[in-house]
């Protein structure tokens, strides 16, 4: 089942620049782990923004809420996330 | 998986009350399959509100929409779905 | 009575991991207390957020509202509450 | 239990005068009843609006619901509903 | 003139129990005299969180705000007051 | 006491130019009866829009939707009231 | 460029059955076109509503309007488009 | 002084498409000599609306309120108007 | 030109009464000569809030905004500006 | 291809007088270098905010966002953007 989810990052002003960038290096480690597990599918940039919309593909809302979870960067992260159904025009 | 779902019925004023009685019966009798096959959990009134909270269960988003659509007043319907996981405390 | 109720967890960035490991400690033994004493009946989580739906049931909302702030993290919870009522097709 | 209701009345164009006039007696008659059973405490009228805000005392929310659904102008009245609980000022 | 007042409660983080605990004494205090003069009538608790919805009168909103800013608590409450009027059904 | 009241009308598309001009005239008439009275302070007109801003005074909430209602396009108003206290700056 | 487009159908209640079936052949073959022409990437449903989220690509959102401007039922589509950039961890 | 003006038409379903391409030839016309009068500086569609985004210059809002009300479509446009300051990069 | 100015002051935490008190008598006496310039007409206060509902006015928006940003306590405050056209009614 | 830009400044409380100022003046210069380029095309300040609306031209979302991104003072601005179409009336 695909998710679209919604997130934006608001790092606290009191980490360091140092902290940041590592998180964010952990952040690709992760993400790119979700994407050979086939969980997360594509990422966009909302323009002007720390905000990301991305497509991701989970059983359920269980298994995609600790794939999120799982993000380093997720005790910063406001998400939300909207259960897609399949379009007719898409089915096979 | 589960789904909190939020609808509520907008008739049109042109709807007889015989049609508007004809549909309700109809819709019961939808609605008591649905429970049957266990997409439909349960129901609550919002009170002072021709408007319904509805815990749902399938295994996916489009099974979902194929069982809201089936009900007789889904023309008038206005629905809002809210994906679930499941909480830790839930868990066996 | 039933109630709906969504509530969000902000716990303090100064809140150090200790202290937040051992208030979700205490957090799971009053809602099992609640549980048992049939005040609250199910929880869900949102996905992708620190945010919880439950269902819970108590004779009036003061009793409700006491059954809320009786649990550890209520100082950082933002709750919302909705009264239900029995949908007709529940009703024996 | 005590419930502050704020509903606002949009009767359909098409209703003529006579009949707008009619329900706005038979409205009285069923409130006055209401207030007779205890279940209607008070009346407020929102300033410049065809709205209203009550306080209502009921059981649940099951009783509330169809104390509002039998005022004769319920099919034309958007409605909402809250909960209240008791302020321990208020305690005696 | 009556008034609907909700208003919620923000105490900084940094203020301390003892001190929150003092201006809880002070506000019942102030509270009770505002009853006594008439000014404040009647006061809810929203279930579930630190707000409290109020009915007051008071001959016009700048008694109403001084009543309210002279509340021990009134720099930390984020307060919203709506004027009402009388319904015809009150009138005697 | 002072109120800030904005309106905006929405005449049906059912009614007449005629019709229209002729409810035009009577709300002249009335708003300059308001204004003698001296309820009806000053009038702005948002740009872009069918909607109005006025400065009104008024005893009580009460008296003041009397006058809102008593004007000829009040049925197809949409009406907001806000209360106002003096500023201190304008205290004599 | 990359957009993602959400929309709601809400076809007049005096359209008839055949109509609307015929508008829907000519939609999903205007779909196809645009498909074809890659505009036109994927559609999913936003489950319990008459609701398309669509990513789509077009050189700009001039091409884009005009893309979406050509599909049948555009004239009762209520189209909200959000403009997406290209997140650091697709661009190869 | 600088406006940013925001309209969406809503032609009445009663409207045929006649009248509809009449008034949108004197709405080019009249937009036309708003243009050369200097009130009507520049145009921009929101993709995928019937809504338009347009730099208007007036002396006052005043004087922009009679050009908007000049417009053919004026009385199905719901207008929204944001007066904008000059930014101290722009001052010579 | 009019505008109608609605701004809510939120002194940070960090601030000493005294420090604010200097500010407050700061502001009165910029306001008293923004009065004196005609382009501060009048101020109310928005009851329960520490907020300011005001009439000013000014040839243009650069020109409000400078005055607006002259107050001592502009730094702290959350302003919107509504412009306002002349009422037909108010013209002589 | 042209965006609506909005973005408000919210500096934190622990910069320095001399730390803004020195953003300031960077920002001024980074903004003529994108004017020069032609990706910056025009600023409007929002009269009574640290708020400022632009008009900006960039092939795609990504070029736009890495403009923005490269403004001095990007960490602490919140930024909407709105992706516009050449509007008929434009089109040579």
């Amino acid at each position: 089942m695909e998710f679209l989810v919604r997130f934006e990052v608001d790092a606290p002003a009191s980490m360091t620049a140092d902290e940041r960038e590592r998180l964010r290096g952990l952040e690709r480690v992760r993400a790119m782990e979700l994407r050979e597990q086939g969980i997360l599918r594509h990422l966009w940039r909302v323009p002007g923004r720390r905000a990301v919309i991305g497509l991701w593909e989970a059983p359920d809302a269980t298994v995609l809420h600790d794939a999120l979870a799982s993000l380093p960067m997720f005790p910063w992260m406001d998400v939300t996330v909207e259960a897609l159904a399949t379009h007719p025009q898409e089915m096979k």
